[in-house]
């Protein structure tokens, strides 16, 4: 499994990503997940991977090529013209992976699915926010649907859902999604540390401010450790239920 | 879709479930998930059931019928000398019932599957809480898991993970049930209000104090509503994350 993150602020965009994969409970290993293309000053795009590992590492693997042998035939998304093409072709490219593996007639217990979330800014353009699915569509993030979640999306949904707010500063912005990491971590095994972050800000067009919280970091640590104790403080702070019985058959 | 939570605390017992069923998005119904019967001063018992809703009423049904026809061959779970046989007898309902609805070679889109809580007290024993399985075998809660869900667990369990203590009183442990069903119902269509509530004091052996949340319940409109408020404050005592890029590249 995996839990990864994009999100979309009035200052940027935000991007964390869990590095565990797993074949069973009993193999299990850590691998990058998210991917980040920079032309300095021209384009910053960021990937972020849910699924089954090879898909995921192939399809990444062929769009790095494609940025470094440019006369290939299928064009770079170092050379689209837009956000939205560079969505297509990552989306066509998913799609071409998970069905050349799927056609080779071979079976697996777990399919070769992927799921991606893929967001970044061209110079000329805003900076933009896609979700992409295995079959090769896509949706762009908008007002409404701020944020995206992959992989075990349900323990730290509602957290997000609650606190968010386009206005957060990046400072804010990594509490609330170590929180929203922490709360899954401690619900499955197959989500873990270390959590890679991105920090890209509106028009920078830059690869951003990364960072990796490894398990033992002690800002993590703090937050992890400090939120069990500010949500029963928040849960006492709310009036308690008056217990009268409504029936006492 | 469903959700229910099972709790065992030191004052007694706490049973809290929905009411929604559904048949897909555009056919959801009303009906109770959560099922008491009691002998006044010797035994209290209550069920909540989550699955295939034709399975757990026909389960709810054999147990009732039994209870009124003691003649029957199959045992009466208000004969049923300690709280584990009680289980062992809704457990081999429950199996006899699936294993009916599949052999009847009939086909159907979804399983015949349902999971079931079982908690209660008979006279000369303590509480007992069980978590029982399709399959007919069930566990039964202790000091390190003291509460089990069924259905749609997953969004309501950071907030139980966190702030469940055994010595909660009964109000808080109510104010805490429905801060973990709002975060679930906001989440997932197919789990709605009303809510259901069972208090079991322990050694009361009465049926317990019962209650039902309306969806316009002022109290759940309450914490509902001021829950937002009080997790967005408890996010804002945590320290802020100190943006230092580990590499600009």
């Amino acid at each position: 499994m995996t839990y990864a993150v994009g999100m979309r602020l009035d200052r940027g965009l935000v991007f964390m990503s869990d590095t565990r994969t797993n074949a069973g409970v009993d193999n299990i290993s850590t691998f990058k997940k998210m991917f980040n293309w920079t032309v300095e000053g021209e384009r910053s795009i960021t990937l972020l991977a849910a699924g089954n590992l090879a898909t995921t590492q192939a399809t990444v693997s062929l769009l790095e090529e494609r940025t470094k042998a440019p006369e290939d035939r299928s064009p770079s998304i170092l050379e689209a013209p837009t956000m939205f093409r560079v969505a297509q072709r990552v989306a066509e490219t998913l799609k071409d992976v998970i069905e050349r593996h799927s056609r080779s007639g071979q079976e697996a217990d777990s399919s070769f699915h992927a799921t991606l979330i893929l967001g970044g800014q061209i110079k000329g353009g805003p900076s933009r926010l896609f979700l992409i699915y295995p079959e090769g569509n896509f949706i762009e993030a908008g007002d409404d649907t701020p944020f995206f979640q992959i992989g075990e999306t349900k323990y730290g949904r509602p957290i997000l859902v609650r606190a968010y707010d386009a206005k957060m500063s990046f400072p804010e912005t990594v509490k609330l999604l170590l929180v929203s990491f922490d709360s899954t971590i401690k619900a499955n095994l197959s989500v873990g540390a270390p959590l890679d972050l991105l920090l890209y800000e509106e028009d920078s067009l830059t690869s951003g401010t990364r960072s990796r919280f490894e398990v033992d970091d002690v800002y993590f640590r703090t937050i992890s450790e400090g939120w069990s104790d500010a949500l029963k403080s928040a849960l006492s702070k709310l009036p308690d239920y008056n217990v009268t019985p409504d029936s006492s058959d």
